[in-house]
C-alpha cells in the first residue's frame, strides 16, 4: 500500500456583510457608518479527515468584492500544495505567500494584498490547530523556542532583533509557563470594553452604558473622540464620573487629528486622566507618534490597528513612538507576523494590547494574548484585550467575557469559523439579510 | 435655453497585460519574470465634446484582476459627478475619493486602493489638460501659488510644511518661469537609462547595451543590483569601464538586502563610485533607510517607487533618509499628492528624479519632472529621469528621447492613453497577445 499525500484542493471565499451600520454600532470619528463585514475563506483538502481551515479579512463594508478578489488571487499559490509538508513547515509557507514577485508589487506586505495573506494563512493555521486537536495559543505554547523562531521571516527586522535573540528571549521564558498556564485557565485575561463610547451614542446612552460596564466588571473603557474637542471633554468627564476614579480610561482618536493638533488635544484631555491615547493621527506616522509621545508625558501613545506590517511596528518600537501596542489578527500577515511582533513587543518592553471588535477579532485575539501570556512576555501586568460585545452569536466557538475577563478557548482552532447558516444569510448582495432589507 | 451641467457618466476598465516575461525585459533581483501590465480605466461624460479621461495603475502581471476590481470600487464616487464641478475643484475632488469611510478600512492611501485612486485621479486630471488644451506640465506650471497649493491635502504632513509655507515657496519660484520654460522646450530634460541593466542581461549584453547607451547620448545608466554581491562587483566593474569615469552609474537592489547587509554591500560597491543606491532595503523602513544614509557617506540613499503615500514621503525627507526622491506617478494618489511630494522635497532641498519604465511611467513623469522645473523647484541640476524603452508604441502619445534628454510633451492631456488597438489585442486573459501564446 502506498501512502497518498493529502493536497489542498480548493478555497471556497464569501463576501459577508452585516447591516451594523442602522445602529451606529462601531461608529467613530473616522467611520461614521460602517457595516461590519468579511472577505471569508475556507481552505479544503482532500485528507477526508473532514477538517478546514476558516479565516477571512475583516473589512467595514464597501470594497470587500475587492478583499475577496485579492483571496482568491493567491488561491494559485496555495492549490496542490501537499498538506502535511505546508503545516509542517508554516514558516516556509509563510515567506511562499508573501513572496510572489508580480503580487508583490500591489503592496508590497500591505492593504488589500497583506489582508488576503492574513486570510488564508490565519485559514492554515485554523486547520493545523484542528488537526492537532488544541485551542490556538495552546498549540503555540507548547512550540519550542527553535519552531517559533522559525515561524518568523526576520527580512527587514533584523536590526532590531535576531533569530538567536528572539530563541534566547523565548527560552527564558520557559520557567513558570505552566503556572500561567494554570492561571490563565483558572482566572482568564483582562478585558477592556469599547461598547460604551461610540461616538454615535448620545451622552445618555454614554453614561448608562459605562455604568453597565463597571457592573459587569469591567476596570476599563475605551472612549471614541476626535470628531469635536468641545464634545470630547464633554463626554470624557461624564464617562469619568461614571467609572469612578480608580477605573482605567482610554481614548480612541482613529487618525483624525494632525500631530500639532493631537498634542493639544490630547493635553487638554489629560485631566480626564486617560491611560492611552490611540490612533492619534496617521497610522503609517511612526515619527509624528514619537513627537506627540514626547509631548504627552504619562499618557501612553497607542496604535497598531492599522500597522500594516512587522517593518512598521520594528520603527515604532525602535523610535519610543508605541507605548502600547496594538496588533490586528487580519491586517497584519497572519499569526506568523504576530508572532514576529509578539517578539519584538517582548523586546523593547511594550505592553501588547490586542485590536479587537469588528467580526470574529474577540475571537481571534484571545488566542494571541493567552500565547503571548504563557509563552512570550510572561506578563498580564498592563495588558487588556478590547472587547466589544457584537456579532459572537455568529461563530461556532464564540468568546466567552465574564466579569471583565475573556476564558480561554479551549476547542480545536483559531475560533475562525463563522456558522454556514450566518454566512449564507449575510451574503452581500443576495443574502436575506440584505435583500429583505433592500425591500424594506 | 437652460445650461444642462454635464456629468461623469461611466468607467470603462481593462485588465491589460504584456508577456515580458518572455524576454525577461524589466527582470531584477525582486521581479525575476514581471509581465508589465495595467489596470486601465476610461473616465467619460456627456459633455458631447469627444474627450475622455484615461489612466491607468501600473502592475506587473499576476494580481491585475485586483487592481481592476479596486477601480470598478470607486465607480460610485464618480458617476454622476457634475463634470465642472470636479474640474473646478480638483483639491476638494481628491478628498472626496480618499476620505470614503468604509473604503480607508483597505489602506488607508495606501496599496491596492490607493493605487485605484490614483489611476482614477489621474484619469480625471487626463480630461481636464485635454480640455485645456494643454499638456498637464503646463497647465500645472500655470496655476497660481494658491491654487496649487488648494490641489493638496495638508492632513498628516502639516508638522512638515504648511499651505502658507508651500505658497510662499511656489511665489518665489515664479520669476524665471518664462526662461525655465523656454530651456525646457529647447533642450528638453536629462534622462537616465535603466534599459542595459536587467539583472537578467548576461555580461556581454550588459556591456553592449551600456556602450550603446554612452553613444546614443546618455551621462547615466542604472544596473540592477541585489541577487549575489559577487555578481554586483563584477556587473558593477562591466558597466563603470563601458561607461568611463565621468558617466554616472546608478545601482539598484530593489529591496533585497537588510539594513546592516546593505551597508556592508554598499561599501563594497563604492569603489565603482554610483551616485546612488536605490531601493537597499523595504520601502517602509524609514529608519533603515536613514541608518544607511549615514553610513554609506556620499552615496545618495534613493527610494520612492514603492513608497505609498505623502505621509511616508514626509518621515524619510524629515529623518534625512532620502537623498534623491523617486515618486511613482500611478502609486502615490495620483496627480494631487505627487504635488505634495513635490513641495516636501522643495522644502527639504531633496531632488526629485521620478520613477518610470513598466508601462506609460515614462510618458507621466516627463510631465512631473517639467512641472517640478518649472515651478516648484525650478532646477534641474542633480535630476534625471528614468527611462527604459520600451512599450511605448502603445501609446497614443509617446514619449520622445533624444540624445539622452525627453523632449517635453505638448499635445493636451496626461499621456496616459493607450491606443485602443492595443488594449484590446493585450487584454487579460481573451485577448490576441495572450490567446495565441496560449496555443503556441
Amino acid at each position: 500500500m502506498t501512502v497518498v499525500a493529502s493536497r489542498i484542493t480548493g478555497l471556497e471565499t464569501f463576501d459577508v456583510r452585516f447591516p451594523t451600520s442602522f445602529s451606529r454600532d462601531g461608529s467613530d470619528a473616522m467611520n461614521p457608518d460602517p457595516d461590519y463585514s468579511v472577505a471569508y475563506v475556507i481552505v479544503r483538502t482532500d485528507a477526508g479527515d473532514g477538517l478546514e481551515g476558516h479565516g477571512f479579512a475583516f473589512t467595514i463594508g464597501r470594497g470587500t468584492e475587492v478583499q475577496v478578489a485579492a483571496i482568491e488571487a493567491l488561491a494559485p499559490l496555495l492549490v496542490g500544495l501537499e498538506v502535511e509538508a505546508v503545516l509542517g513547515d508554516m514558516g516556509g509557507f509563510w515567506r511562499h505567500m508573501v513572496n510572489d514577485s508580480q503580487l508583490r508589487w500591489l503592496g508590497p506586505e500591505k492593504g488589500v494584498m497583506h489582508m488576503a495573506t492574513a486570510a488564508v494563512v490565519n485559514a492554515v493555521w485554523d486547520l493545523k490547530a484542528k488537526r492537532a486537536g488544541q485551542p490556538l495559543w495552546r498549540l503555540l505554547a507548547d512550540m519550542t523556542p527553535a519552531a517559533l523562531v522559525a515561524l518568523v521571516d526576520f527580512r527587514y527586522i533584523g536590526d532590531a532583533i535576531t533569530p538567536a535573540e528572539a530563541e534566547a528571549l523565548l527560552a527564558s521564558r520557559r520557567a513558570g509557563r505552566e503556572r500561567r498556564e494554570e492561571i490563565l485557565l483558572a482566572e482568564g485575561y483582562p478585558a477592556y470594553t469599547t461598547s460604551p463610547g461610540w461616538l454615535g451614542y448620545d451622552d445618555r446612552k454614554l453614561e448608562r452604558l459605562v455604568r453597565d460596564a463597571v457592573a459587569a466588571g469591567f476596570e476599563s473603557v475605551k472612549l471614541k473622540v476626535g470628531a469635536s474637542i468641545e464634545d470630547d471633554v464633554r463626554r470624557c468627564g461624564i464617562a469619568r464620573a461614571a467609572l469612578g476614579p480608580s477605573g482605567r480610561l482610554m481614548i480612541d482618536a482613529n487618525q483624525r487629528w494632525d500631530v500639532d493638533e493631537a498634542i493639544a488635544n490630547v493635553r487638554r484631555l489629560a485631566r480626564f486622566e486617560p491611560w492611552w491615547i490611540e490612533e492619534p493621527t496617521s497610522p503609517d506616522d511612526v515619527l509624528g507618534h514619537a513627537a506627540i509621545a514626547r509631548a504627552v508625558g504619562d499618557i501612553a501613545v497607542a496604535t497598531g490597528e492599522h500597522v500594516h506590517n512587522r517593518v512598521m511596528f520594528k520603527q515604532f518600537m525602535q523610535a519610543g513612538a508605541m507605548g502600547i501596542c496594538q496588533p490586528d489578527a487580519c491586517r497584519l500577515g497572519g499569526v506568523n507576523e504576530v508572532v514576529a511582533v509578539l517578539l519584538l513587543a517582548a523586546k523593547f518592553g511594550v505592553p501588547v494590547c490586542p485590536h479587537a471588535g469588528g467580526v470574529g477579532l474577540c475571537e481571534m485575539v484571545r488566542h494571541l494574548a493567552a500565547f503571548d501570556f504563557v509563552a512570550v512576555s510572561g506578563s498580564r501586568d498592563g495588558r487588556v484585550i478590547e472587547y466589544v460585545d457584537h456579532l459572537h452569536e455568529h461563530f461556532v466557538d464564540p468568546c466567552i467575557v465574564t466579569g471583565g475577563r475573556y476564558r480561554a478557548p479551549t476547542a480545536p482552532g483559531y475560533s475562525t469559523q463563522i456558522r454556514r447558516e450566518s454566512l449564507l444569510r449575510h451574503a452581500f448582495p443576495h443574502g436575506e439579510a440584505w435583500s429583505r432589507r433592500a425591500v424594506a
